[in-house]
């Protein structure tokens, strides 16, 4: 059984997912993949749903069977989940430490039923299908009192995390809400004290006025380099209009979703030469009945550089390549997929 | 002119060192070095001192010359810095942005004039001597008004972040304190009071009851797998009386520091097959008179797992093995290296 541990000091939280690690052959340095390896039978491969547990939702021809070939997109539950769904939650105190029962939601989002297609190679109709199954899940698994937060990630590549090939996203659904939602929403609620206005709708505006961070923007959506990028090429999608949950979206955005955030990740591979990279969605937690001060957000970081030690540490980064100079270098080298060009302007 | 940037949500603090980045050949995804290679010749080595800025210290032979062989313990700026500490201090606002003039010291402790020798193989005088020289620097670094927190470290191992293999360690002065040292002071301040008491002195009292995390303890320090870790292994080394600065260590506590290190960092060589660590000085800041709530210690982290992106856009950590786990096997398997054994309990 996993657990939920509080840091004393801090206040973070942080799974001890003892059910991973100590399974046989969990030695020092051979951590267990969230999947095992399977030669060549890929477990999340059209034709192989029974290496998987049964889905939970499915995009699926209308003349196929549940855990069957016919599927485009297909969600189901981790095989070696970092929290269980079953079991009560319990909240303990040991001696000064606080502790609390594992309990959550651990889910697998395959994103294509082929192999070898990546984000980046998709028809933006997929990418759309994959947003909607995101939409889809955060709003059955709101239904569940015990759950404030749900996480939507993915890790693209090895080195950004990702322990299978197969293009797929992963869910975690949870008791708490995550330190750094946490000061997202301390810090937007202080400025909305402050400002009467959402803090994400002012560097919306700002980033429009200045043009010098901008990647891309449509009637819906704007992904720009933000001013204090931790990373190279960290970018933000927003949408322009204010709303707090992702969850609200609707299907005539998830188009210009689908396209900005397409647009991205294909500039990724072809001017960043095919990084690893993260996205994970901020949101609102199902908590909070109206956010007027929270808007929602995609943050999409390539891994091009190595991450000291001292920056997880310490709360500290150090990015050695300007956003401003990031959007003339990502921009420059990929002109025929740029929509709104931004003006080449160094400083 | 690197600046210091910050996020208008969180209030974080970002270095954003162009001068790192925009230099000739600085393309995406090959990010500057901290040193360039030269091949064979180490800057680091004992007699290539002139491949180095002028030292700021070294503790070295009464006989020898400054920047000349006969040193134990050179420290010399960062060849390439994040920060240069010439230049006016400047807060300045960009439309709702806030930036700071990159004003720092960035500083690089070599820890061995010899090539190969890694802190897990020297002799505990030797250790004693690179902790001796952190207090000086950090002394010394205190005594500029412009600095509110020094920050020392270690990248070992490229995996780790480091780029030249030589044993080297790395102090940074800053005009603003790191966001996760002002959250420990905030955690650490509100407990104090609640209970008025030092949060870290009831871990210490807490760890040495339940004596199932705790991997070595001397007169004068502790070492121990904390409660909620991150990472597996993750290790905090402290001293058992409550001390707010790490400056203010004696020179007869330096020797106790110095063991209970080098035999951590040993059995990470020996039992998790010498992976690559870093470790941080967590401190008080120099604005703090007193600080009767803070308690300064070192985290010791080996990187064991890779580390996905969810978890530093969330703050949120899944940690594969327990702690009490970990204690198990890191004693279990070096017992002659251990001073205090503790007992074998998985509960």
């Amino acid at each position: 059984m996993s657990e939920l541990r509080k840091d004393p000091v801090t206040g973070r939280w942080v799974i001890i997912a003892s059910e991973r690690g100590n399974r046989p052959g969990a030695l020092p340095g051979e951590f267990p993949e969230e999947f095992p390896t399977h030669g060549s039978r890929c477990p999340f491969c059209e034709g192989n749903e029974d290496m998987t547990p049964n889905e939970v939702l499915a995009f699926r021809d209308r003349n196929s069977q549940r855990n069957k070939p016919g599927w485009w997109v297909r969600v189901v539950p981790n095989k070696y989940p970092a929290m269980r769904i079953e079991g009560p939650t319990l909240r303990v105190g040991e001696g000064m430490y606080d502790m609390m029962s594992g309990i959550g939601a651990h889910e697998v989002v395959i994103e294509d039923p082929h192999h070898d297609v990546r984000m980046s190679d998709m028809p933006e109709k997929q990418i759309e299908e994959i947003f909607w199954a995101f939409r889809e899940r955060m709003l059955d698994l709101h239904r569940d009192r015990r759950f404030r937060y749900v996480m939507i990630f993915k890790n693209h590549g090895a080195q950004a995390g990702a322990t299978l090939e197969h293009a797929h996203s992963q869910i975690i659904a949870l008791p708490i809400i995550p330190k750094r939602v946490l000061e997202e929403l301390d810090g937007s609620q202080n400025y909305y004290q402050y400002k009467e206005r959402c803090v994400f709708c002012d560097i919306i505006h700002q980033e429009e006025r200045d043009n010098v961070r901008v990647v891309e923007s449509n009637e819906r959506f704007i992904a720009f380099h933000p001013y204090a990028s931790r990373f190279p090429y960290e970018t933000w999608i927003l949408p322009r209009q204010h709303e707090s949950f992702f969850s609200d979206i609707q299907i005539r955005e998830v188009s210009d979703l689908a396209r900005i955030f397409k647009n991205c990740v294909s500039r990724f591979k072809t001017v960043l030469n095919d990084p690893p990279y993260n996205f994970i969605i901020h949101t609102a937690p199902f908590t909070e009945d109206d956010c007027p001060h929270y808007h929602w957000h995609i943050e999409l970081i390539p891994r091009l550089t190595r991450m000291a030690g001292f920056e997880w540490g310490t709360g500290f980064y150090i990015n050695p390549i300007s956003p401003e100079a990031a959007t003339i270098r990502i921009l420059n080298r990929d002109a025929e997929n740029t929509e709104t060009p931004t003006e080449k302007n160094t400083n």
